[in-house]
């Protein structure tokens, strides 16, 4: 019985194992489609790789090309595998780095073969052990640097490893000076094989995806705010068909690590599209930094959505309009400045969205310092009153991230929109809402709180 | 007189220059003493990889060792400068990664040589292109996927890497299958003394690094906590000692990408230490995340810190002294839990500090319940009532980081605290504090309000 139930059990084990390989299996094709709609453009790179790499390998398929490099030509397949990357600024900035250390590497190894030459064979070895020893050990601790490591971490890496590599094989290698400039010329032809098949094939720019991504991340605050303030005002009966959509914003909580490697990136890159020589990239850290401040508020204010204590719709009536407007308002006003961006024309500092947005918070603002509406429950005010500060919080964020675009604009020369494309107000009205301030804007609020009435 | 005053122009642009670098230089001692002192162990790990690649060049430089690897003896040199890592978990991980992708690539490799061999000297090319074309896009587009990125990215590239290696330097090279062992040989020499350097050398664990990170975010909740009733109200007639010390946990609200790599280096590690095989590493993102949350929140707070509408220290009495307590009490206990962790010690359900500090929670809760004190100005109450509800937001938070912490203590067996090491309340009180569920707490909190008074 017990051998018979201990094999029965076995039996179980070994059938569990196959049928959780056999549902890894079936996953995978649904996982590679996903990953692939994630984003077609990693299809395009897949075949670009193995594209680079057979190319490169014609040097030892043709009698011809392989004579002048010898089994150095390994040293290109190995290039353009380490330094092909999706987006250009990557692969750019590998290359280059890659280039250059190897170039600096070999001199400097180069050197350090003849210096330890001169005392005679018997010291040689110490002395190339010595300086091995200390070279190492100096560029290890210069790539604890936090500027190294940004941009040369590679290039510091690929330094060390040329030098030791030239510095210590030169010691059986009678012929280093050729292998070092073998070496050096098989590496460039690698890198531009990569270079170039990486710019001229679909190319990947991260300048661009980091343009989008800063204007996705202040497309999903917009949709929040949009969203929020009838979510918040929902009455408990009705279904829950926004709370799910509203959750996008959290990407762009942990945003920062992405945008910095972009912008790196990015920076590599010769100008390309609407990107021009010294676009102001460092700028884009500014916007998205500002949309991740706004985002860390947006999170508080989502945890109110789910508190016990929940306005009900019926009060307030007054004070629920003036917060729904405020919300929605702003939510336009923000899209508005992410649909400029994203198309880079010159976000008007006039433009109705925007001067509706400040009136809405305005009115919010001062309904809340008048004393709200009386004779309701005072838990309920105090718990409104909360969310309508953590709101106005949002409103002046987006105001910063505002200024912030603005300076992007101009900046980066953002071109301006067609007279015929704006709408036919006469010139005179609108210089004067620009010349309005937020505090002449902020002190007329009575009069908007009458046409909300 | 022009070109008078452009070379004078030029002049200045160059002493500009020349002291800028002077700077720059004059610089560098600092920066790498700043760098040093931030971790000490950086130098340390410096000294390790010079050593480890002086020890890998022996092979160089002693004749009866040479003999047997040739100038493959390259690739020892190669794998220790590519491999060796700060942490044990990331040299652990790049070894394993690089020697298993080169053996099953080394196999595979050979293996399509020889198959590329079976028709004939004239096809051979043209089949090891497609081959090698195929497999380069498999493994790029694979190193998409994200569970791939995360732990085998340097195994694939390593895979492809040699891959190509070996079935292309194989139509050239007759002696394949030799070149294949050697190279699979000296790569296991170099990762092994990598390894061995790394682990017996004043190894710096990753895992080590993990607990004490979120242990330090962990404090800095607490120290902000801990000082933010006092700051918030302080007289602004007072010098401003406080403020600085408060922003401390700013470096929490971006800390998800340095945990994540931890863990995931972590997972590498062998036991170690009070680090026991299958530690829970995955409970510490948890944590870190919570932890993050209750950053998000404590932002949104530390914004009102600035407000133009400031709480003044005279109103509120009451108020005041309830919203510092509940401040400054949560604030130990988090603080103790954060010891309790760090020094792998059973937090003890019962401990006098949580008590505590939800008694205070509740009593400030009943407070802004009850209707706050009257009689003062309704701009500065709704102020303050925001304010004390975010708060309590946060208080709401850290219980739910106590809580998992409690899971990780009871998930890695963590160690009770000796009885003679606790206060000396007899045992059956304790077991009734303990079976108080948080509601029976909230419901006597009258009673903690009278106190208070």
């Amino acid at each position: 019985m017990e051998a018979n139930r201990s094999a029965n059990s076995r039996l179980a084990l070994v059938k569990d194992s196959i049928v959780k390989i056999r549902s890894k299996v079936a996953e995978f094709p649904g996982k590679m489609k996903k990953v692939a709609e994630d984003d077609p453009r990693r299809i395009v790179h897949s075949f670009k790789v193995g594209l680079a790499i057979t190319l490169v390998s014609l040097f030892y398929y043709f009698d011809h090309l392989y004579v002048g490099f010898g089994s150095s030509a390994m040293w290109a397949v190995l290039t353009v595998i380490v330094v092909i990357e999706f987006s250009v600024g990557a692969t750019l900035g590998k290359g280059l780095n890659r280039g250059l250390a190897t170039f600096l590497a070999g001199a400097l190894g180069f050197g350090a073969h003849h210096l330890a030459n001169l005392p005679g064979q018997e010291l040689q070895p110490i002395l190339l052990g010595i300086f091995v020893f200390i070279l190492a050990a100096t560029v290890s601790f210069i790539r604890f640097f936090p500027r190294m490591k940004v941009r040369y971490d590679y290039g510091l890496l690929i330094f060390m490893l040329t030098f030791c590599l030239i510095s210590v094989s030169g010691y059986r290698d009678e012929e280093v000076l050729e292998m070092a400039h073998k070496r050096v010329s098989t590496i460039l032809i690698g890198g531009f094989t990569a270079i170039f098949v990486c710019i001229f094939i679909c190319p990947v720019w991260a300048g661009e995806d980091l343009h989008n991504l800063v204007a996705n991340n202040l497309e999903k605050v917009a949709s929040f705010l949009e969203g929020f303030g009838d979510e918040y005002f929902r009455k408990s009966s009705e279904p829950e068909s926004n709370k799910a959509s509203l959750q996008v914003y959290k990407n762009i909580l942990n945003s920062k690590q992405s945008e910095e490697s972009l912008v790196n990136f990015a920076r590599w890159e010769p100008p390309h599209g609407l990107f021009r020589f010294r676009h102001p990239w460092k700028q884009y850290l500014k916007i998205g930094s500002l949309t991740r401040q706004c985002a860390y508020r947006i999170e508080a204010l989502n945890g109110c959505l789910n508190s016990d204590v929940q306005a009900s719709p019926e009060t307030c009536g007054n004070f629920r309009e003036a917060f729904i407007k405020a919300s929605s308002e702003t939510g336009k006003a923000v899209k508005g400045l992410a649909s400029a961006m994203r198309t880079m024309t010159l976000p008007s500092a006039d433009c109705p969205q925007t001067t509706k947005s400040k009136n809405a918070a305005d009115n919010l603002k001062s309904l809340l310092r008048t004393g709200l509406c009386q004779g309701i429950d005072i838990v309920e005010i105090l718990e409104v009153a909360t969310v309508a500060s953590l709101l106005l919080d949002v409103l002046a964020c987006t105001e910063k991230i505002s200024e912030s675009i603005h300076e992007l604009a101009s900046l980066a020369h953002f071109k301006r929109l067609e007279p015929d494309e704006k709408d036919g107000k006469p010139d005179l009205d609108k210089q004067k809402q620009v010349r309005q301030s937020p505090n002449s804007i902020a002190s007329n609020h009575h009069h908007h709180i009458i046409i909300i009435e």
